[in-house]
């Protein structure tokens, strides 16, 4: 019998432990974190002991919650409030509408075929449980791409306000700090804090980071591109100047722009599903058939003497009621506030107690994808000292006719500030604010749709803030089950907006329910 | 009318010349280089005057002149050694043979759909004559990856000789010179090079660019990747300690490794062809039908008092002869030399002077993607301090079952090394190396095939190598004609080894001919 190295470690893993585990990890070279997409379910299959889990809320969270239990054999159903499921797993095509409080309806008018993800847009290699069930349900993957050095930043207070390409703002600022190193170890300046680091080493080292000259100045260089590139015969090219640290210090790029294609989660590769993300939703739902109920609004979840019990409002009838041994909530926060329970006091305060971000995204259709043609910019994100904060080009559809640009995509404050205007306004902010990357955007885009998070009645936000003070209180309380209710979703995690959280933790509810059915079966 | 932003630029580009349009796109926030794939033929329609041009040798600098000839209705005929167009841009599937210059010949032996572009394989988005040809022939483009952060580097003399993932050795690094360079800021080492720039900002900055603690401290950080990765509920995930800046510097990863994919050519966005980079050379063939001569060997190529006249070896009979009034000659250097000409005696030293680099490039074909499936690893390429210098991952079919490999890529001398063993030897010696990244390549792949470049008899070399003094001499020389012999392909660039030098090249050659056609039509 061929015995895979991967079969090989998870039992080692079974038998003897997480320690021993990783030791013989060590030994095979694996002190990098190796995981591949698991194709495993969560419980095995058939000892679910008939027992029954009503799962509230048809997200990710809920969706792949009751995909496991009902593989396990588990009686499961789903009660979703709105017409579809997928929370804010959402993605908008010809003829959606988003229904924000507040704001008039919109409907989605790109043309067939084109999409914008409102919620949820990229996969991380890292988020092994999303990716896994993209392998299971054959959910084709093209490359998300966070990181396009062609891309742009701008700032109205560096480079006359003209935007910079992303290569010139990462490679003139390794090069300009790497000069000042250069110049500090150059003069011995550092002697003492080196100890038996060889200072030529570090010298050629810093040459090399930041692309610096023979004596250590930097003065351009080809990661920052060029004036004008090189070509055949005599166009040998003409790199561009240097901008000036003072200048690059004085923008805002570097507070966060600059590195959130290098934060864990945003690294390449990241993944999208072809077609839009809510392939996953469609698949999950594909799967648990009859088991989801769409247009059940739940108005009260009361935990009884032996299970749970909530009354929700379905299509035209209001007032059922449904019984179950479980209940998985799922609900954002924000919404479970407003439905009536018996939780204990301290699962109430907590459930009261935490901020969720205010998000906007406004997507708009271009006929002519004048970001590929006229300045060889194939997907990636563009960034801008302004409420509208980034640009976001398809990645997808690489040199065809038409596709939909995310135009902004705000958070904080700046989300407050676009979600008060109307969906109206915030297109012309949006368009304005552009064409300062794109001043085609100006007159070669319509057909706009814009989705505040924090004012979709469903959500209440974009995802969960825990404070750090929070994480040991209020996020601990949740972490445990009043009774017979369960609490899961990407708020349950340490990845808050990441689907992958919404998944972990529906996976450590359903084990954690399934541990307690089989211990009470007997 | 409308007119495109394009449009307007290259109208005040031909009207008023490239100074005034610089000062346009100046006005425009046009600092950066703005360029589309371009779809405007080289040379307009019907001005051929009847002109024939004979095109020797059928890779991609070959086969753009003459399908721009073609064009513009020019008489043009291609003479290709091989029995296949494409020269260098080959890419091998099952069925297909290499013959190198002493090894024994391979026949590949991939799985029927598998292949490995053994020639360029990537299209960075700046290189807008090869994107345009793509766009217009609508070959299907894909991501290609060079930046994976969970691609592995591997030195004996670092982690003990354990992978490391790129992530920790991009961003260890970023972190420990940030806080070299903050300790000098902050002990007030600098204030004088400083000049006006703030001290609190510059040390601010360097927090974030290094990810340092409050007090300029780095301890490693999520950029750098986790022991034990965040999840759901209490499992907050665990930082890795970061490597050791003297460990870092032992590694040969800083000398080109780490920055390979920040050099301008290989920066993201990068492209491949769906299916094989030859999709390219088939479209060209395509429409060039039987213009294009194969198995078609020049032996001699002389000026004539009017024109050209070459004599080659066809299928079968040998000597015959072909006339005409211009020729482009787009054989390797290496190649040309073997030729018998009357080029003057100072073209015939040029074409002798050039070096070629070495290459040798090994694949092999995994039935089991462990490192998507073992590891996270989706595309990129992983490096290693030993000849075989990196493994590629395929940036396609993720999560299906197969995967072709590249085992080695290796250049300079390593590649002198590889290619001096048998191609089965190649193989044991990339199995051995790849298993200090991938164990499972000691068990897990098979059906190797090889190329060395410099070996096989049509390339002589995988690229030309220009020294610096040479680009004033000895290129120079050959970027005129030699009366009507004109030179062309990827040595006549600044882009050594990229498809664009070539299309480039053939671009200013087709332009020379035809402004030269036109002047003596009269």
């Amino acid at each position: 019998m061929v015995v895979s190295k991967r079969d090989f470690l998870i039992r080692i893993g079974q038998v003897a432990g997480a320690g021993v585990l990783y030791s013989v990890m060590q030994g095979l070279g694996h002190f990098h974190v190796a995981q591949g997409a698991t194709q495993t379910p969560v419980i095995p299959k058939g000892q679910s002991g008939n027992k029954s889990v009503l799962i509230l809320g048809g997200g990710i969270a809920g969706l792949s919650a009751a995909y496991e239990l009902m593989q396990a054999g588990y009686d499961c159903r789903l009660l979703e409030a709105s017409d579809i499921v997928g929370g804010r797993c959402r993605t908008l095509r010809r003829g959606d509408a988003v229904f924000e409080s507040g704001a008039d309806a919109q409907i989605c008018k790109f043309d067939k075929g084109l999409y914008m993800n409102a919620g949820p847009a990229r996969i991380p290699s890292a988020h092994q449980a999303v990716l896994g069930y993209c392998r299971t349900f054959g959910i084709d993957l093209e490359v998300f791409i966070n990181n396009n050095r062609s891309a742009l930043f701008q700032d109205d207070r560096i480079n006359d306000g003209h935007p910079v390409e992303s290569r010139q703002v990462h490679h003139d600022t390794a090069g300009l700090i790497s000069e000042l190193l250069a110049k500090a170890i150059d003069g011995h300046l550092l002697d003492e804090e080196l100890g038996d680091i060889h200072i030529d080493r570090l010298f050629a080292f810093l040459g090399r980071f930041g692309e610096l000259d023979y004596y250590g100045t930097y003065a351009g260089g080809g990661r920052s591109g060029y004036e004008s590139l090189p070509g055949a015969f005599e166009k040998r090219g003409r790199l561009r100047r240097p901008l000036e640290l003072k200048d690059l210090l004085s923008s805002d790029f570097w507070r966060w722009k600059m590195y959130f294609e290098e934060e864990f989660f945003q690294q390449a590769t990241m993944f999208q599903p072809v077609g839009g993300m809510d392939a996953i939703v469609r698949a999950f739902a594909d799967r648990l058939g009859d088991r989801i109920e769409t247009r059940a609004a739940v108005t009260e979840i009361h935990n009884t003497e032996n299970g749970v019990q909530a009354t929700f409002n379905a299509d035209g009838s209001e007032g059922k009621v449904v019984n179950a041994d479980f209940c998985i909530c799922t609900l954002p926060l924000k919404v479970l506030a407003g439905v009536t329970t018996n939780l204990s006091a301290q699962h109430k305060e907590a459930v009261r107690s935490v901020a969720y971000m205010p998000v906007v995204k406004i997507g708009y259709q271009a006929n002519r994808r004048f970001w590929e043609e006229d300045d060889a910019i194939y997907g990636g994100i563009s960034y801008i000292n302004h409420p509208i904060t980034q640009i976001w080009y398809p990645c997808s559809g690489y040199h065809s006719g038409k596709g939909i640009m995310v135009g902004a995509y705000a958070f904080h404050g700046d989300a407050v500030r676009l979600s008060a205007m109307t969906p109206k306004k915030r297109y012309e902010t949006a368009k304005t604010a552009g064409s300062k990357l794109h001043p085609q955007i100006g007159s070669e885009v319509g057909r706009p749709i814009s989705v505040a998070w924090h004012n979709m009645p469903l959500a209440k936000g974009a995802w969960a803030v825990w404070r750090r003070d929070q994480r040991g209180n209020e996020y601990r309380t949740l972490s445990k089950p009043d009774r017979n209710m369960y609490f899961a979703g990407e708020h349950m995690s340490w990845l808050p907006g990441w689907q992958e959280g919404a998944v972990l933790s529906a996976h450590e509810v359903v084990s954690s329910i399934h541990e307690r059915a089989q211990t009470s079966k007997g």
